[in-house]
């Protein structure tokens, strides 16, 4: 039985402790807080009555030493590079939920998230965790940095196409739709029920820190800068991640190419679908479980390629490919506690 | 490995296989339908790609023989009958998800179903699956009749109280709040979303059918008929149901024995909580898992008891019942298959 | 043309806006704020764009004297005495959307709002504005202490069967649900959308500060005090509400005394429907309106009376009706502003 | 006062008689309907109740000879023709909310509908009305094809832009996101609440019928053909309509020509606004008003121009530009009947 930490409290964490509990070999030993501390788990979430009792601990790292395997830290950005550092001394695999070791450029993470980056070194030894890409270098890490929400959704469809040179490095439109727990459990304006509820808009329009994480893992696939724009939106939905991405067949290549390519990169994969031509994913199929949905669109004479996929924010754009990384940290199944299925309806 | 059959295959079925898919005792041999017949499974619910394969077969009792240890009936009202007589000549252990051996009195099933009972001698051998309530009888059973969603939300916190003879069993108020998949998935008026969506209203008021098994079930708890009204309200959310119910204590008992007495009916339940002094029940926790919550407010001087209970209409309030059950009628431990946690946010 | 001005900017305030923009006898020449002073209002509305280019100024009463001849307060609980005191002092009439002046004994005001009323006298100069039960008085008064959301929803449909002793006065149940703007637009956690949306709960249960409200208005139709409980629940939606309100027929009275007290009562009234025997309401029937619709059933047998009402609570239970209420102070015909139909869907 | 008839009773019929309750200039004289005939209006729209209590009469044009000035279609698509015919030779004006006038090339309608038109000489007649574009000749017409939702939200921002010639008309990306009430008040699987709350999806990917509308238009604006795609997905929540809309800067404009040309545009107009720098529209803002709100963001470096727009689909997207249509085609102001402003939150 592996023994893991959480360093953190909100959502992501709450959502690895749902999936840790149908988890048979793997048990949480300690979850750490700054705001709750003292408090039982399951009365500051409820849906954990009857199956976690634990105190929440004062976020110091040191606790956690000779107590865990693996620990995960699902902290807001900026915080995770010490409690890294002092896991990894420790001898403890890390898998971080945050943004703070998943661009390879520390001037980019300057940039976008407004913070000299602490540990730069740490960034080259950090393997990006999209684990149906990386899987192998994964399983020999000490650090992961866990992707993005967004960027699982919009990385898996395009990067074989980009690999496989079929598709146009550049004028990529990703436009993705996604529910509101991808916001977090802080209170702010944008995540009032009233200001959310019965509508839906952009934000961060040229802007959103997530584009350049995108285009680095697009860039690292296609061997060659993309050049692409991503534009987040905000769904009234708890939930799940849409994404539509347009990109362009390279000149020459067949329709099929796009299916073809994707079957074969995706058939084995216990969580990716490849979605039957004509059927386009809908975010409620994978609502609740590990899986993303791909539908594909090809209109060969005007070249364009349009892939939309499905995925759970919280499950594969988080928690779940978290625990699909540290399984692998830890020499067990992947797929171990994630073949739950979509909650529908 | 039991082997088990769906027969239907709308919302409750879905659920029953989304259950099922986690259950490592259990495998479903066959699903049939009367509207789907020859689609895979996986085609009409995506949810569940990559997990099964089945193809619908045509509605024949007579396909299940052999196949199965044990049936799911998951049809609408009026139609178990001669499905359940076929299934139990032929040895197979029957849970019916739908409400016709429900109401212990035909009288009362023609005024409220609209059609005379097809086997009335049936009634008294299905056993009424509250399993929580009416464990040791189902173990010996060979029909059980799965209770309805809101019965099993308004029935749990009332029955203990009624059959410990300390509130009153007259004036009973049950306002019931729930999602729109109770409504089941065919197409209406009051399930198209924008006649749902922002808004909630009653229905079936002082005449909705699921009030007489809440009062059959509340009467055989407290020994002596009991006076009460139900109604039912459709909220904006596609699962759950919370019931908020209003009684009196008996003159002379302290508000301190609701407490006692429920703790003392459900400590070591599995699948109930009661919550603790002051906390009252979220949908939001019991979403996608088998779990009751339910609070308690007494207020000793007006001697007025409100109860407030949680529960997902589709799991414990239908297919994880009715997998609590079919554990029991086949041997099986009785969580199996049901631990999950809700799914939040 | 009457000018008033607003003190506030949230949700009620901006209701308000949004009806006088339709208002041709009205005219809004100041708005104060505390948090957004300088602002322009379509810039916090944008909403408002193109109708309204008013700046927030500085919450100071005095800034309104020879500005308005009437002010709506749009505070939190506890801070209108003060600036009322201002305006009628300067002849300005009042309106006040708060609860300051609402509870008519200041020992109840200060055992729910947790405050020493600071003017207690002014409690008997107040008038209680539900419009449709203290027209006069309004028309005669200087200040108006408009009704709290919910106490409007449920006095509406059972003030009149008390002032008419048809239904007992004592085991009265009223079970109301809310959208979310009810709870303004302040960040709680109860409104972080994450924690609403797919869920109902019950609040305040036993101790709602707008159960003596509601108390103290049917105390007063009915000549004696009323025994009663007041559960409010949150659902997901944005705006309006349904009450569902329990109570006993006196013995001897006929069943249909009920929709004849009604129908007497509210048959010319602009802004309430009784509806059609059979018909119960839907609260997505007034949204954005100023409308209540009742609906009645009535079990003679049992002498149950169940009442539904719905109403906007933005609108009739907040700025609806204090602009029907200002009307009135003002000389001007009580319905003006107020005739846009609900938007459905 | 105006007379106007309106043929059919779905939901845009019910907005039409939301907005023409606040119309002081116009009055209904008769709705006709198939599937209500007989009812109350009020009855199939309680909204309606205490402003309208007229009948729903059978669908025979002829009975609105003599009673109307002026018609609205809102038929489902194919079966205006003959009613148009006959209104206009019993010289009635005619607003269309269905596509039967809308696209000039008949084989393209045959294509997408699916149906020979009936009269394509009408094709020619008929003036697509997108009033802000085409408001001389609306003025002038007998028939007016009033324009798709999606198309108006499409086109609105994107015309004046390709008409100045400051953006490539080809490479369009237009990726819209509608609410519910879009898909009409009809059942199907698709308008299920339990199939749409919580959930995104894309539908129609690369053949949606609204796409050659869209291209129809914003080739006229350009003087000749574009080349674009045009996606729309279901959004959970009833009304509106977020456009976001990718094109390119043409080679040695500057980016801040965008901006100048949509103000040069649309300063005057009462229905459009332009959104301040930074600003990007949310569809809240425009619930059930006749505005259309436009956010801009250009990237001059990349040439990038994203174009977000937020409409009411029922309002601006179909019955509010309608009746902005009808006031045009009868003689009245423009804007009578539509200043309501959006209901928010």
């Amino acid at each position: 039985m592996k023994k893991v930490g959480i360093v953190g409290d909100g959502y992501t964490a709450a959502e690895l402790l749902r999936l840790l509990a149908g988890h048979d070999g793997m048990e949480v030993t300690a979850i750490l807080s700054t705001e709750n501390i003292g408090r039982r788990i399951d009365r500051l979430y409820p849906q954990l009555s009857g199956y976690y009792d634990l105190i929440l601990e004062p976020s110091e790292a040191s606790r956690l030493a000779g107590r865990c395997d693996g620990v995960f830290l699902a902290l807001p950005h900026g915080l995770s590079v010490p409690v890294a550092q002092q896991m990894l001394e420790a001898g403890i695999k890390v898998v971080d939920l945050g943004a703070d070791f998943r661009l390879k450029d520390p001037a980019l993470y300057e940039k976008y998230y407004e913070k000299v980056h602490e540990a730069p070194e740490m960034l080259g030894e950090a393997v990006y965790g999209l684990t149906e890409l990386y899987r192998n270098q994964i399983k020999k890490a000490q650090l992961v940095a866990n992707p993005g929400c967004y960027p699982t959704g919009a990385i898996l469809p395009l990067a074989p196409l980009l690999a496989a040179g079929i598709i146009e490095n550049e004028g990529i439109i990703i436009d993705s739709k996604s529910g509101v727990s991808g916001a977090g459990r802080t209170l702010k304006e944008a995540s009032h029920f009233c200001e959310v509820n019965e509508g839906i808009h952009a934000y961060g329009v040229g802007t959103h820190r997530l584009g350049p994480e995108i285009a680095q893992e697009l860039s690292f696939a296609g061997g060659q800068m993309v050049e692409m724009v991503f534009t987040p939106h905000l769904v009234p939905m708890n939930r799940c991640i849409l994404t539509t991405s347009y990109s362009r067949l390279q000149k020459g290549i067949a329709g099929a190419r796009v299916r073809e390519v994707l079957e074969a990169s995706y058939g084995p994969e216990a969580f990716v679908q490849i979605l039957p031509e004509g059927v386009t994913p809908h975010t409620k199929w994978v609502y609740g479980s590990n899986q993303v949905h791909i539908g594909i669109y090809v209109d060969e004479a005007t070249r364009r390629v349009i892939l939309i996929s499905a995925l759970d924010n919280l499950t594969k754009g988080a928690s779940g490919q978290a625990l699909q990384n540290i399984n692998l940290l830890l020499g067990l199944e992947e797929t171990t506690g994630l073949k739950m299925l979509g909650v529908h309806p």
